[in-house]
């Protein structure tokens, strides 16, 4: 069984999380998701969501997936020392991590990019990259994988992305099975970007 | 304010509910979103995720989108004769009623689609479709309105149903700018059915 530990802090992006776990979370002989944030107990956001989570000092060292969302709410803790401290081990220990949208600022926050191709949300792309100077950012791309770090660009590009991871573990057809189950018209090609301005 | 009513009960579909909340959720200035449930409190299933809610019963005549979602755990409630009765009185009251996927057989249970053209998952359509035959089921549809019922085809079809009803209301720039923000390519044309097989 794959283990995936999703990430919650008040003000995670909603989709961010529940596109990713729509996909993984259909796969129950294959991967298990628990969620998790700083304290644990109720995570809410501004969409009106409350999400119970376990505390995240809680995971072990055998996950296999980590997924850091995005949303408003990383503004906030980027700055949060003991958050960032734990996101650092747990990806370090982790067999995959995933970012969605501006959660790779906080994974960047971390180090752990330094040296390595990553992407974010469009939009607020600048204001990630100039989080870390020492990342190798990637402005046009739907998704970039860089060894274990798969980060995507913004909210629904999560969902290609975890359809494309399932492409690389699994093979094509699995994914595009698991893209027909939802009726989702995955966008395949990680380097194709229809959200890029110049 | 408007506002939005979603329904949810154990073993609901996670992005049937979470594609449109992260659309609508959004809007923070129109659109303001509370959960509920039969009991109130948290509410799970098999992808891990435990939402908290409301009880069902609290929700009083000004509701102006009814949101049922679909998933496993329709085809136990579509046998909930107290929550089918709930869900018959909060829908007459409610200005807009949006079913995703197999949502569509809860709604379809009250009586209040008999006459009317509705749509629904594509892989459990003859389900769906066989538990009221009183419904015009449309086979090959994205999404279906008919009056005040925005009925959709399986989960991520959820999403381009609550885009084409922001078009429907606040026009097309305004949709076209959210799925932009959200680096989401809507699928506009409520006629066109990608996972249609004959």
């Amino acid at each position: 069984m794959t283990t995936v530990a999703v990430l919650l802090f008040e003000e995670f992006e909603t989709l961010d999380v529940f596109g990713p776990v729509e996909i993984l979370g259909r796969l129950t002989e294959l991967y298990k998701i628990h969620f998790y944030s700083l304290h644990g107990g109720l995570v809410k956001n501004k969409h009106g969501v409350a999400i119970d989570s376990l505390k995240l000092s809680s995971i072990d060292k055998g996950i296999d997936i980590f997924l850091i969302p995005g949303g408003y709410g990383t503004r906030i803790e980027i700055r949060n020392a003991a958050l960032i401290d734990l996101i650092s081990k747990i990806a370090a220990d982790s067999k995959y991590v995933f970012t969605v949208c501006t959660g790779t600022a906080l994974l960047a926050a971390t180090g752990l990019l330094n040296g390595k191709k990553a992407t974010t949300n469009k939009r607020a792309f600048d204001w990630v990259a100039g989080t870390n100077n020492q990342v190798n950012w990637i402005r046009q791309a739907r998704w970039v994988v860089d060894g274990k770090y798969y980060t995507s660009s913004g909210v629904s590009a999560g969902m290609d992305m975890t359809l494309g991871f399932l492409n690389d573990i699994h093979g094509h057809a699995f994914a595009m099975e698991l893209a027909s189950q939802i009726e989702f018209s995955w966008q395949e090609d990680k380097d194709h970007d229809d959200f890029y301005r110049q």
